[in-house]
Formats: C-alpha cells, sequence, structure tokens
C-alpha cells in the first residue's frame, strides 16, 4: 500500500489530551486533523485543524467525518463499537473494531489473553448474585467486581473483602454484566506500548514500570527495575496480542508481575488499551518517534520507527493543581513539560505530565 | 516577574511555518495560542486556538490582538516596525520595536555589528548612483547591492561585476534605500540561535554550520566543522548583540567565516534574525526543548531550557516537490521529520525538514 501523501486528513474521534497529541504528531508529519468530540473546549481541537462538534455516535457526524477524511482512528477505548464498524464500510478506521470490542470487554479480554497463553487473575463472568457467589468460591477473597465494559481509572469497580459485601457489590454494578477479578498481590506493574502497521512490522517501546496513585497513573519508569525476561516476555505477549487481533496502530498492554526480580516470576495481563496509552508519555522526551507519531504512521502506511530511546526516564503525570507547578519544572534542564490546555484543574483531573530525563 | 500561568494566551503575528512551530511549542506549555495572518489557510492557524484574518497592520486587528493576548511575538522580521510600537503601549511585546528596527535595516545591522565589536563585510550606504560609484571603489568588485529592508533569501539584491552594471543595479533597487557590500570569499556560512529571557539570563545552542542552494538554506550540520574558537566568538557576539538590544526571545545571528579551521581565521557578521530561524529547526531532534519552547519560555518569563544538544545531526530543508519524500524519509529511523501544512508545493517554497541524528 502507498501512504497517505501530504495534506491527507485524518480523523480522531475523541478530543481529550490523547486526541491533541496525535493531532499534533499529526501535524508534524503534514497530515491535517478533524476531531470529532461534543466539548467545543476540547484540549484535541485547539491544535486541530477542525472539529465537528457532537455525540461520538452522531450518525450525520460520523458521516461527516468520513466525507473529510484519508483515515480515521480514536483515542479512547469507549468510543461505541457500532459506530465504528458503521465507519469501516466507508473509510479505513485504525484500530478495527474488532479489536476495538474486545478491548472494551474485560471478559472478551481475559479470554484472548489466555488464548495467546498469558495468564491473567482468576476471573469470573458475573451476571447475577449467584454468578457472584460462585466466582468468590473461585478467587477467594479479597477480589474485585468490575464491569466488564466502560470502566477507567478504576471507576466502575468494587474491591470485595467480606460475604456479606457481595449484595452491595453486585448493586453496584447497576444491572451491567459484571466480572470478577482475584486479587492479584503484584510487586509492580509494567506495561508495554508498541506498534503494529498496516503490512504487520512490530515495534514495541521499552516497558515501563508504572506506580498510580488513587487509581491514577502517577509515574512510569523507564527502564523498569524487572527481571530482564519480565520484559521479553512482556514484549512477546504484546505481540502475540496484536497478531491475533490482526491490530494497527500503537496499543498498551498492562501487566501485574510477583517477583518481578527473580527468574521465578509470574506475569499476568491486566488491561488492554487499543490506543496510545498515559504510560508511553515518556516516548515524546527520550525517542526519535513519540508513541503519537507511531501511531499516525500506523494508520497512514507510513514506516514505523525505531522505538529505542536515547535516554532512561521518569514520567510524572500532573493531576490537578499539580498543574501549577509549571514554573518549577521550567527550572529543571532535565524536564521535558507538556500541558494539556484544559482550562479548569479540577482533582483527578489529568492536566499534563513532565518527563524527566536522566 | 511571575511567569505566564497555564491558558495565558500567546499572539503571533504571521502564520507561516515559523508560526507553526512555535503555536505548537506554545501548546506543549499549555499556553493558548492567536495568529494575525491575512491567509487563511495558513500553516500556523491549523495548529493555533484561533486567528484574526487581516493585515499585519490593520489597527482594528492589533486591537484585537492585544485584547485576546497576554503577550504578543511575531515569526519574522518584515512585520510593520509601527505595528510593533503601537502594540508595545498596551501590551508585553518580545522582541520590542527596538531589536526588530535594526535588525530589519542592513545598514542598522551592520552599524551596531560594528558597534559590539564584531566585523561585518565592508559596506556602503547607497542612496545615489554616487553613493553606488563611491561604494564600489570602497569595496572593490564583485560586490553585492541590496534594499536595507525587507529582503530574504535572496530577494532584493543584486551581485555586479562590472563597473557598467552599476546604473543598471542603482535601478534594481527601484528607489528603495539601498546598502553596498563587499562580496566576501568565505570558506563556510555559521549560525548562532540563541535565547535571551526577560531577566537576562542566555542560552546559545550549538554553532551550526549552514550550506545554501540558491539563496535558500539547504542543510544545517551541527557540530560545524570549524575551530572551537571561531564557535566561541560567534557565540560571544551573539551574547553581546542580545545585551545590545536588551533582547527578548530566540534570535538568530549568521556569520560569514574565512580560514574557517585556523587559529588564523576571519569572522563577519552577515545577518541577524529576531526570531526562530530555519537554521535551528534541529533543535527540535537532538535538544531537550527547542528554539521555539525556548523562545515562547523567554517571552512568557518561565525559565530558559538547556541549550544543550544530546546528539550530532544534520538539518535538511525540503523545497517544493521534496515534501513528496515523506515516505522515503520516515523509513529512515535516524530521521525526524516536520512538514508543515502548506497546501501547495512550489519550487523553492519550503515545505518542511528533515532532522537526521547521528
Amino acid at each position: 500500500m502507498t501512504a497517505l501523501a501530504p495534506n491527507s486528513t485524518i480523523g480522531i474521534i475523541g478530543g481529550g489530551q490523547l486526541g491533541r497529541m496525535l493531532a499534533m504528531a499529526a501535524a508534524h508529519l503534514g497530515y491535517q486533523t478533524v476531531i470529532l468530540e461534543p466539548d467545543p473546549n476540547a484540549p484535541a481541537a485547539q491544535v486541530a485543524n477542525d472539529q465537528i462538534i457532537a455525540a461520538y455516535d452522531d450518525e450525520i457526524a460520523l458521516e461527516s467525518l468520513a466525507d473529510q477524511c484519508d483515515v480515521v482512528t480514536y483515542e479512547f477505548e469507549n468510543v461505541p463499537s457500532a459506530a465504528i464498524e458503521a465507519l469501516e464500510k466507508v473509510i479505513p478506521v485504525y484500530p478495527g473494531a474488532q479489536a476495538l470490542k474486545i478491548s472494551q470487554d474485560r471478559l472478551l479480554e481475559k479470554q484472548m489473553a489466555h488464548g495467546i497463553g498469558a495468564k491473567t487473575a482468576g476471573f469470573h463472568a458475573v451476571n447475577s448474585l449467584k454468578d457472584l457467589e460462585d466466582g468468590v468460591a473461585q478467587t477467594g477473597l479479597p477480589a474485585i467486581l468490575k464491569t466488564r465494559r466502560l470502566g477507567y481509572d478504576g471507576k466502575g469497580q468494587v474491591k470485595i473483602d467480606n460475604m456479606d459485601e457481595l449484595p452491595s457489590a453486585f448493586e453496584a454494578m447497576a444491572g451491567q454484566d459484571a466480572i470478577l477479578e482475584a486479587f492479584v498481590n503484584f510487586d509492580c506493574e509494567v506495561s508495554v506500548i508498541a506498534a503494529r502497521a498496516i503490512d504487520g512490522s512490530f515495534e514495541a517501546f521499552d516497558v515501563a514500570e508504572n506506580v498510580h496513585k488513587h487509581h491514577i497513573l502517577h509515574t512510569s519508569t523507564i527502564p523498569a527495575n524487572v527481571n530482564e525476561s519480565v520484559k521479553a516476555t512482556a514484549i512477546k505477549y504484546a505481540q502475540k496480542i496484536a497478531e491475533h487481533l490482526n491490530y494497527v496502530g500503537v496499543f498498551a498492554v498492562e501487566f501485574f508481575v510477583e517477583n518481578a526480580n527473580s527468574d521465578g516470576f509470574n506475569i499476568c495481563v491486566n488491561e488492554i488499551a487499543p490506543r496510545v496509552h498515559n504510560s508511553g508519555h515518556w516516548t515524546e522526551a527520550a525517542c526519535v518517534v513519540s508513541q503519537f507519531e507511531q501511531h499516525i504512521r500506523a494508520i497512514s502506511g507510513l514506516a514505523l520507527s525505531t522505538a529505542k530511546r536515547h535516554s532512561d526516564c521518569v514520567m510524572l503525570n500532573l493531576i490537578g493543581d499539580d498543574v501549577n507547578d509549571l514554573e518549577k519544572h521550567a527550572k529543571d534542564e532535565k524536564a521535558k513539560i507538556h500541558l494539556y490546555g484544559k482550562l479548569e484543574a479540577r482533582p483527578g483531573r489529568k492536566m499534563g505530565h513532565v518527563t524527566f530525563l536522566k
């Protein structure tokens, strides 16, 4: 296939910071961008050529997006898969609806992980209180009950410590399909950010070690302080997942690791994100080409660039009022600052990040 | 002074590729941008928050720009200095009108260079044919007659080889004030890209060695293949010029060098550009912070970052149809590509650049 010519137009569904960074990467490569996003002040629209202000599943808006663009992508996995399926009939969409559907559903995701030979935490599908009781008999307690779909940053999940919490936990799912997951006592969480191109070529960035605070990513450290075999295994699983899904674009796989510094390590797939990922933001500071540009290259039919990094680094998320540390971080000559243009610094809101090169 | 808070707005006069790269750097730091530019399809407007579509000296547009912004800057030295003077009365403008006026005028520029102890090619102000004859008696032939103002990329200048060309050369100036410059037989051209902050702090990027084709920059190579004393002298002059002008922002000084690899070198100031500069585009690929972000930091009151580079590199301009080499360059894993979103690839038009890291 031929790559998109300069000035071709890329549609991006979703106007948050990931869409913003994708739009800037597209601009670097000479591509135009149109953002589909209901919020008129969205971070991505500020740096894009155009915005369609409409809901993600608005049929007329999706038609208009297809008309204006040469390829469509999205910045978050909660875009309705029916919208992507409809778009796919008229325009190339990467990643495709099949990859999206699986990564939208914690149950399908875990089943797929087992299918490619990876482990996950023990899990049990929960559509009734009876399912939940059966599940707990299998996973033990504590365990975590999660909605199968639409959860992120700890939303839509409940930790269960005692048997008498089962009814309230089940009610908290509000009738949505759920999944019970065994509580994994992991030493650390790592993630792989990788890209797969239309021709099947594959590039994985170095494994990041992630620390969360209040269920939100706090830092990613590269290189991860884990056994080299942990890294190789994580990347191997990421590649198998990409091939299984015939994936095109950048994606993230999060893993839980026990005994991460020993040859007797135990690694579980936690989650797959069919998009650029917060734990890959460091790539813009420490690699020739960032995860954002790598994604744009993949979906445009350009060759992937190398994922090698030139520096060790730590990425720190700026949450809420942390955005006001701009002036402080500007004084650190090893700091690469990136803010998202969000007008209001609400608590828990991702406002930006800083990558400290070592 | 306190730095601009996140979401403050920066006005940029001029909507070309330099304005575009400034707007993206501002967005990285969480600042909003408004572009003043008559062309509705300008590269900068594509990635900015807003555009005022009007002439650079449109009074109502300038008022509106001042109303919407917290600080104003510009991407090119041919903005009318009267416009900057008017703006300065109501809003901080960096660089200031004084620096702009001098760098707009080849005669004042050369006089200033002598004032800070630097050499230039021999020169003579030309307002009449008689002036031109007197000038040639001083500079010898060949020599170059240039308009004092508004020339760039070889426009507005005539090389004179023989005495009988004097009348036609003078006529080519079309009544504009002109300057005759001795023809310097230089080995090489180098440039310094540096930044000076509001508090007077100063950071110079490494000296670039520049090769032109058809009067347009072709490549910049870093490090320059010149004697270390040449580099130190060039940076020393750049700092003196910045201090003399009480300059705020990023600027470029181009130098001609004879015997560049010997201690008996001869270095002349050729030109000062009160703005980010084509020969500094490599900084985005080889430094933590690019010339564009450095400029935004300077005019926003943020600390300057280090100008140290992490890699040697060569920047190649993509002129006209060179933009179609996108796919080829994408296959080079040492190449950092940057296209400008220009819709038409006219011959001689700067369409993008590629920095090849070593």
